[in-house]
């Protein structure tokens, strides 16, 4: 594996981990005021058409990278819907 | 453009802009609380070793839509840092 390789490859795991620390506290604290749903609305339709884009060709690299973050990016999604529907029950 | 390039192309885009809602709604609302720094470090780094890996193979496309995820990733965490500063001083 060369330099370009390396990098390539943690590029590709810093991109789809990142999430994760996001999802540790909102679990820990489940408070997602501050976190914009259209953002997570978008990046999870970018990286489902990414690992579309990676299914048609074959790419396996893309394909695991985003298939990763389609889904941990699902769950940040749903952890922020079902706390925002706490927010608003408690306010009623 | 076939349409492998025009999902590619979409992909691309979605996952570039979808940090825009988020520093809009941190811009207007100058609440950061719930958002994991951690979770921007990480991905402010992973974008911009894509960059690196963009120039060292001269991919354009690449080079292009994480140069922008940097600045604008960048810009996010910027904000993050201004604003948890006022919590603290606020509580100070």
């Amino acid at each position: 594996m060369d330099i370009t390789e390396i990098i390539g490859t943690l590029a590709g795991i810093f991109t789809t981990i990142a999430i994760i620390p996001q999802i540790y506290k909102a679990l820990k604290t489940q408070e997602v005021k501050s976190i914009s749903p259209v953002f997570l609305s978008i990046l999870l339709l970018g990286v489902g058409l990414w690992t579309v884009y990676g299914i048609i060709k074959t790419d396996w690299p893309i394909i695991l990278t985003n298939g990763v973050s389609f889904v941990l990016n699902g769950l940040m999604l749903a952890i922020y819907l079902r706390n925002c529907n706490k927010d608003k029950e408690a306010s009623n």
